[in-house]
């Protein structure tokens, strides 16, 4: 006898939360279907040469090789022909290179599979994981404008998964390297270095940045120094006040202001003026110039998103711009802008602070109960009949006590509990048993599957779906 | 530069194409639901010590393994620790003995994922493929009843699917067994043995099955032979017919018919006469006693599902009844019911019988065309009511010439074309080309996504959806 486990770091879900999950996994899709987007799979393994072009280090360490049997057997040198993807961005990269020819640009992908890294076990650390993906890929170019149609998908995304206030966090990362510039930290990686200082600033307090950044490490004037921490401290609240806050900076660096600071500026201001033509409310957006996401990789808007009254989740939704996604596979130059949610760990999070439902709805709408036997092709056409009415239907197929009946649906998430005895078969009809409303009714038997429909989506609009 | 390729034996989709796989998909999670199914997934790797208790053989020689880097590094002794699933029965077994006391039985789940295996390389093999089950799972017994249900979301699945005339074909291992035994041919390894020979018939010619049985290496009567090949020709042709067959099985037998005969045959009349309650039209049905499955596992009903017009492509959907799901992981009996349909292998063969639709409409439905960048914020507006009212909208983002626009819709296949011109902004009104059928209507601002959709309904509606 084997002990029935998991490996550590998958998250397993029983029935009820599966179905959360998935209801997430299905409003995310189904918004970025409505902007547009197409969808893309790839297999979970990729042969390891083509994974593993650039990275080297972190990465590298952290990827599953895949081999079967008869490879294990074998053990040539260096590593194995296969390895599970440990992101959705490098077949992104594969398969827009593979299909260039047979894809049009500019290409709206969305892409919501599993993800494998080999992480140190950790409560809230997954080794596997969802992540829901899209990008906007272009050819040669790709306007500033889809920047602002992906920041309106976040909103779509999650104003309809209802999981609390929320705002994008916008930055521009041509803005940011102009700021820091003409502050005279040129040197790109200086710049990371500073930043990584500055990301400090909440665990560690501002005097503590302020030393570093003056002291021998980086000897950077106090001046500069306060000029950059009055810079990352930078968060709008408003539009208005977004827009005022790019003049500034402007205003600031005067004459010196550096090409990549205007083109910065000019961008962020054409983001905004386009999320609001976009309908996007002021309130699910803002400047924050402490975000830089990935120094190496994104080059002009970033993005994150936190929700308001759990900044301790920290980013939920993240992304930017970047300037080639395939160079590595390609000659062509292949910009792009996207994000990317973290769905597992953002259901893990979710679930901790209590915001998931535990008991939402089952995705079982009805069941038939059944009395007795004789009963049962009774029964069962009553089931039918819910079904083709689009009714999602479980059946009794044993005759048990209608109160252990009535527990089990109601433990089970099922709303509604439909039956018929010989009194309401000789009358035509079925007695249905609301255990949400807690209400009983009786409703001719061919009209029934209408009825639950239209409570059904009367729960659904109040609900705001 | 690296080749962008994947590896031998998966299947990667261009958009249009998986946008026709997800659909089906789709059609299935959505049938499974209807007949109160809950969903489960569990991760695609497990420990090997669980994931290989039983079989050794075969399976084992396919299976894929798992190690991240550090563990490559080690190289220990026996197998690494992770390996692929390479079915989802497996995984259910562990999942229902792991959570067997927060589950209720009858234990219904749905689980629709990718599946593993490390088969030689050779067309419409596939090393990654999706498989997508439902399985009944009782405690200590489950009603017959179950069977019947299970053909019954065959059925609906099939019907849904759009795919051509089906019939699900049906047998009971125990008929078998009994039928068997009053040959003389008791041992279950020789019954094994002589169908894998009946199994030949078709490509080898009842005369050399007939020459084989008789001959040295199973030494069967002759008269034997010729009632055995009758018995597994029997292919009923309506519900009253497979009645009539399975009493004319019993009355040959006579007063020598055993429990086991008595027993299939009562249960597949239980069955029949379900699946008639449960409105699944004769015609979807029927009677074939060459049926076996994997004759280990199964121990009473068994099914396959056949294209009527498409023989070659053989078994679309099978499962069956088996006596105990979890013995490696519990001591408890879970006896169960359950069919998979391999989704992946399903749709490579529909595909290469032209039977996909490779023109079938995108999952977006309407583009709005952008005319000048003075008309950028006018047609964002456009969008996003679009949007709203649940139509599937691709903005254009920069202006081309009206044709190109056209031209791209059409090729991506886009139904609704809709733009505003000077002209339409005046008037409140928005221009829609239906390229579908070939029409352009004007119709006011605010109620163009409530006419787009009372189209797209109408077509499904048309369409049998």
């Amino acid at each position: 006898m084997i002990k029935p486990r998991t490996p550590a770091g998958v998250m397993e879900l029983l029935p009820r939360e599966q179905i959360a999950f998935q209801r997430m996994l299905d409003v995310i899709r189904r918004n970025y279907e409505r902007f547009g987007f197409l969808p893309v799979e790839t297999p979970a393994f990729e042969l390891s040469d083509v994974l593993l072009t650039k990275s080297g280090g972190e990465t590298e360490r952290q990827v599953y090789f895949v081999q079967s049997t008869g490879a294990l057997a074998k053990e040539g040198e260096g590593l194995p022909e296969l390895a599970l993807r440990f992101d959705l961005t490098v077949p992104l990269a594969r398969y827009v290179a593979e299909h260039e020819h047979e894809l049009t640009f500019p290409f709206r992908r969305y892409q919501m599979q599993r993800v494998y890294r080999g992480e140190r076990a950790q409560r809230g650390r997954f080794r596997e994981f969802y992540q829901c993906d899209i990008d906007v890929i272009g050819k040669d170019a790709l306007n500033i404008r889809y920047d602002a149609e992906i920041l309106a998908v976040i909103h779509a995304v999650f104003s309809e998964l209802g999981i609390g206030a929320f705002a994008v966090q916008l930055n521009n990362r041509k803005l940011m390297r102009g700021f820091f510039e003409a502050q005279g930290v040129v040197d790109a990686h200086q710049q990371a270095l500073v930043l990584r200082e500055v990301d400090k600033i909440d665990k560690r307090g501002a005097d503590y940045v302020r030393e570093t950044l003056t002291g021998a490490d980086f000897g950077l004037p106090a001046d500069t120094v306060q000029r950059i921490l009055d810079f990352v401290e930078v968060r709008s609240d408003s539009h208005a006040d977004a827009l005022a806050r790019i003049e500034q900076v402007l205003a600031d660096a005067g004459e010196a202001a550096s090409d990549a600071l205007r083109a910065g500026a000019a961008e962020l201001r054409d983001v905004l003026e386009l999320v609001r033509a976009l309908g996007v409310p002021e309130s699910a957006y803002r400047l924050n110039f402490s975000i830089a996401r990935g120094l190496d990789y994104y080059t002009g808007t970033v993005y994150e998103t936190s929700l308001t009254d759990h900044p301790e989740i920290g980013s939920i939704c993240s992304g930017g711009r970047y300037e080639d996604l395939a160079s590595h596979y390609t000659k062509s130059k292949l910009p792009g802008v996207g994000i990317s949610i973290g769905l597992t760990r953002l259901f893990f999070q979710l679930r901790d602070a209590g915001l998931i439902d535990g008991i939402e709805a089952s995705s079982v709408q009805a069941m038939v109960a059944l009395m007795d036997d004789a009963g049962l092709d009774d029964a069962l056409d009553i089931a039918r009949r819910l079904r083709v009415g689009g009714i999602n239907t479980e059946m009794q197929m044993e005759p048990r006590k209608l109160g252990k009946q009535f527990q089990y649906a109601s433990k089970a998430g099922i709303r509604f509990v439909v039956l018929a005895g010989d009194d309401e078969r000789a009358r035509g009809v079925v007695a249905v048993k609301d255990l949400q409303r807690e209400q009983q009714f009786e409703v001719a038997r061919e009209e029934c599957a209408d009825a639950l429909r239209v409570e059904l989506e009367q729960a659904r609009a109040l609900a705001g779906r």
